[in-house]
């Protein structure tokens, strides 16, 4: 095979030499001291735990034997309540949010945001249920709700959101995010843990759903692919932080694909339909039905 | 670290026994028993042992002592006919398809299904292997069909979709579902297992492609990224089942990136191409280039 | 379960038979022999031990007991060199790049690439540093660095084009192609390795962004998603290889998401921006805003 071997492991040793070196000036890119940073694969395990805990029996290990999860689902949730307080107080040292605070008050803080964050497990319960029968209500394709559940993205991506929604608003760094981002890479979804989203959500298809920070989003709220919530411009970078720049979103909306609706003074009334590729900037008022004007079409 | 040890036990077990509790009501989020659900991840195991069977060499376990991969695909395939047939029995029970059925009758149904559709089998690589050549002849950037093979996200939703097509059409519930979407999580193209697509199947880049349950599509197609073949609305829900959506689209029709054709009643000719973001909801005549008026744009 | 047993073990026989008939043929889906084609595992782990090395500390495995990632990656590098240089070996055979080369030749070929490669991993890490700079100034949303590095798509995208151009460069066949193709499963953001992109490289939510082989991008670039740099027409196909298709961009320009730029003679200058959804196919002059004029709506 290749010819690197005794001969060359000088070569080698060169070029360690040089990378090792590299590493010497303090730049973002590096952090060579691992203690203090929060544990990506910590977190996918706690996602993969808090999504058996919320839909008991659809995603837990098969194990023909078992059969009722109970027993097995106690003992999940002791393990993430260990392991997510042992992030968060992570993240509360790292990111700097408490610096008053001692390590001892941190690990308070942290333990008691899990508590929390767990007593809160039956109120996503009980969003996620309305979620699973928006979509089985939705889709002409959906053959059950368990085929909803065992495969459909969208309800997976609002899952995490829902799970990473509650973490966001008790001001944890950090976690949110790289749960939302996780789904993200799995379904295309992009909803950032801040926005707010009312019961009975439904996304069809999903891939390149932007959902923003800021966004509000109110009940019965159908979504396609390729649809943007976002912002008008970023042109302001970190001047904008806490600044208002999605839009809000009545009830009973129906937003076709590719549409965008932009800006934070944007607000969609209740019972708006949105056509296929609209841009909107700005508000529509409540029953409208607005779409693009038929396009001109060139014929060859 | 954290401050969740023995002194708080009390509290672990209080949120422990809360969200047991609500478990207890009847509701679609809650599946306690595991036993008469298929098994997602077995699924997506067959799904791998079918690329390794379709495409023999490509997807093997790299054993570099083994110079042929026939000794080891006898075993993959005798795999795969156990391990499907376990799942066909499971979801033929679950999803209430034939309540008719005594226990025996339904084994002896899946067993039969399995049987048919692993005859299929050089079937689909018959297809499939008109789609490499249809990639590789269709992208200036392909090197190779081994490069086609081993990296286009295009194929490798085209061959679950394959795969799951055939299923889909022996009748089997939810595991097609479960297979496509396992693509769609891949490659972010999203192929509903019930349409129809011809030989010559190619997909460039791909992402957020939607192509609906009932769309037809012809021999010799060329697909761009955001591409829709979609309903023109889901407003009736459940009512539309099985009637039919989405669009027809002839031979040799190319559609550039970002366009939508929708509805049921839509039929694209032969040798038509459909221009970059395109909005057609109105069949399109044979031998037609229609693409959009060009676009008035605002310099400032 | 089921009832595939003993009594129908002929069956069984009979479809393997039949599957391993079909592989008699030679067709470009078949590859029957292992040992002379690159291994995607194994160059799906290089990518991650890279990562591991431009972000020292980010991507190591988490040992808490270790304080210092240094020792760690001195083995990490040796690895990626001893296990890309079996790789390269590979790929060089199997595309007969250099078909006059004997095996000795193509065996110090492939070292003195590897060598050269990795002697540029410190100007790859000096790019990064500034996209990670550009996603942090650029996103409001954005809490830390540590953030950017750890979950944001668009900069796991730019990493691991930047690990497969240098490659690229080098002359590599397929590894390229197979790193990007992951990233483009991991994010939908489809880089292709050819594509040359400037420092402070930035792309938000990323989802379907599709950048061409032969696309040039400056310093101090922001895409959004759905923007696709591409051709505009790939009907030429084979024929088209190696002719610039994609087209350049300028420093300091602003794609907004959806926009489609087209072509290989379309210039974008410097300092421009390009609204959302607009389809550009001229070059566009230096310092201009280009928008979509405005998109008529109807109102029901």
């Amino acid at each position: 095979m290749g010819r690197i071997d005794n001969e060359n492991m000088e070569k080698v040793d060169g070029i360690v030499q040089t990378i090792l070196a590299d590493y010497g000036d303090d730049r973002a890119i590096n952090r060579t001291e691992l203690y203090n940073q929060p544990d990506k694969s910590a977190i996918l395990d706690i996602i993969r735990k808090l999504l058996k805990i919320v839909y008991p029996g659809y995603y837990s290990d098969r194990v023909y034997k078992i059969y009722s999860v109970k027993n097995s689902l106690s003992a999940t949730i002791e393990d993430v309540i260990y392991n997510l307080d042992r992030q968060i107080v992570i993240v509360l040292k790292c990111c700097g949010k408490y610096p008053d605070m001692t390590e001892v008050e941190l690990a308070e803080k942290a333990s008691e945001i899990t508590f929390e964050y767990m007593s809160k497990i039956p109120v996503i319960r009980e969003y996620l249920d309305t979620d699973v029968q928006a979509a089985f209500d939705g889709d002409p394709a959906a053959c059950s709700k368990d085929e909803v559940i065992m495969s459909y993205p969208g309800l997976y991506a609002t899952s995490i959101y829902r799970l990473a929604h509650e973490l966001f608003m008790l001001g944890v760094p950090m976690i949110p995010r790289i749960m939302t981002e996780h789904a993200h890479s799995v379904t295309g979804i992009d909803i950032h843990p801040g926005a707010s989203i009312g019961k009975y959500f439904f996304m069809d298809h999903g891939t390149g759903i932007v959902i923003g920070e800021t966004t509000v989003i109110g009940e019965h709220v159908k979504v396609y692919q390729g649809v943007t919530l976002g912002a008008l411009s970023t042109k302001g970078g970190q001047k904008l932080k806490n600044v208002r720049r999605h839009p809000t979103i009545g009830d009973n909306v129906t937003i076709y694909s590719g549409a965008s609706i932009l800006g934070g003074d944007t607000v969609i009334g209740d019972n708006v339909t949105v056509g296929g590729n609209a841009f909107i900037t700005k508000s529509i008022d409540r029953g409208t039905k607005v779409s693009v004007k038929e396009q001109e079409l060139k014929f060859k």
